[in-house]
């Protein structure tokens, strides 16, 4: 059997007590390493669990998944997700080859970004389609997410931001010369998506479109479900400047329309109007 | 200190570690006990945790919120919820309630249906807001949130609907005679919901709309996270007749646009043809 056990936010004791009897008998376990972080590394996880955990980077789920899948029709296999098992399509892909090989899964779930957001106060079921913005290069600078956000703001839907996630990156030299070394791990901050955001507001501004603004109503989120997970809710100006500690951070564009309920749980994280900074 | 601690969604094992170990030290454990069910009982929960737990209502929750919060400035209590706390407004209200009162909160997360629903293989970031199908009477037939489902489908997103639960309904005599006794908890099937959703196709036909149809693709889904959870993959013509089991259950109407690996996870839960009955 193949586990797909999702392993909550914050830390080692996120996840559920399903999972860890399961993690504590399976003959092999892996982690998936390139999707999201906890707030604490693999050992400290191998520690609470008492297992040796297998590291899975993108290119071995991508190209080696049999490796993964061997002798899962005869023995249980884990595969430990940050957040839950049904945030990213490799894992899907992972789920069609077992099939495809006859070994039977079974996920065990828990909360994820896309759930847990909801602690800021914005109710769940009026998020429209969720975005990802990823880091900007001298020369590409996509914009064309942004489309996503209009027309969830055209419709009253607030918009979750993914913020990218660059792990085991080379550099263009590295790569072109075959040398398998990496970059130190990137994690896009609130300020720095906001700055992004901010120079497609002014883009769109100049083709006489506003859907959003400099004062367009944002929430920051930083470690959502850890003991010190950080709120703040203030104008996308402000996000440039909010200070919301280390990784991983998302973000929330609001809709137009606001339920006076959500706007007195936004007012619990509102930034003080002086702290607003410029970009 | 007030914990909103989620409890998932199969039976009492799919809390997490971190949850057990805050509902064992607490001096007072409530369940809220209306927005949605595990596939075990309160017994059984008491038994696994060690604690009792006591019974919160929606009139509890919404009326005696100070009685829940009494004393938690200075012990610990206990609020736990099915799924993640962050469902239902009420849960924001007590909250809000609490902060009110100098007390503080944390929240220990865990999967809910907004995102457990990945499991059917469909993207979650590719669903639009959310809608709730409430049972018809003879006299009260709404259909305002089929609006939301439209504009879903203009936009290439899938909805996700969520099905009515009748806990501690009180039948109309009873009611007026202010007798507290209450009719059989109702949880509607994704037969009834498909049922429903056929009658206003037909009627938005018959105003010259087809934005779906009887042959549009859809996904039911039942007991979600628990060890006999149930897929199907159809239209929703065959959602109508499609055995599902016992509750809770469901519905999702797809965008019209889908990527090839989620056609590809939804194949694996697809109805037989000859399986098709009419409503």
């Amino acid at each position: 059997m193949l586990y797909l056990i999702g392993l909550g936010l914050g830390d080692a004791k996120d996840i559920t007590v399903k999972g860890l009897e399961v993690v504590r008998r399976c003959s092999r376990v892996y982690l998936e390493a390139y999707t999201s972080i906890l707030t604490v590394g693999k050992e400290v996880l191998e520690e609470f669990y008492g297992r040796k955990l297998i590291l899975a980077d993108r290119e071995e789920v991508e190209q080696e998944a049999d490796n993964i899948l061997k002798d899962a029709d005869i023995s249980d296999v884990a595969f430990l997700v940050v957040g839950d098992p049904f945030g990213a399509t490799t894992h899907s892909d992972l789920i069609l080859r077992a099939t495809k090989l006859g070994i039977s899964y079974r996920v065990i779930h828990n909360a994820s970004i896309m759930n847990a957001v909801g602690c800021c106060g914005l109710q769940l079921y009026k998020f429209g389609e969720t975005v990802s913005i990823v880091f900007w290069t001298d020369t590409w600078r996509p914009e064309s997410f942004f489309d996503k956000v209009k027309k969830n703001r055209e419709n009253g839907m607030h918009t979750l931001c993914l913020l990218d996630i660059k792990v085991k990156e080379q550099s263009l030299e590295n790569l072109i010369k075959g040398r398998k070394i990496y970059e130190p791990p990137r994690y896009m901050s609130v300020n720095q998506a906001a700055q992004q955001l901010l120079e497609i507001v002014q883009n769109q501004r100049i083709r006489g479109e506003e859907p959003v603004t400099e004062k367009t109503l944002c929430v920051g989120l930083a470690r959502v479900g850890a003991e010190d997970q950080k709120v703040a809710a203030g104008t996308l100006q402000q996000m440039c400047a909010v200070d919301l500690g280390g990784p991983l951070h998302s973000l929330i564009i609001t809709g137009d329309s606001m339920h006076p309920l959500e706007m007195e749980m936004l007012s619990l994280f509102s930034i003080p109007e002086n702290s607003s900074e410029s970009c």
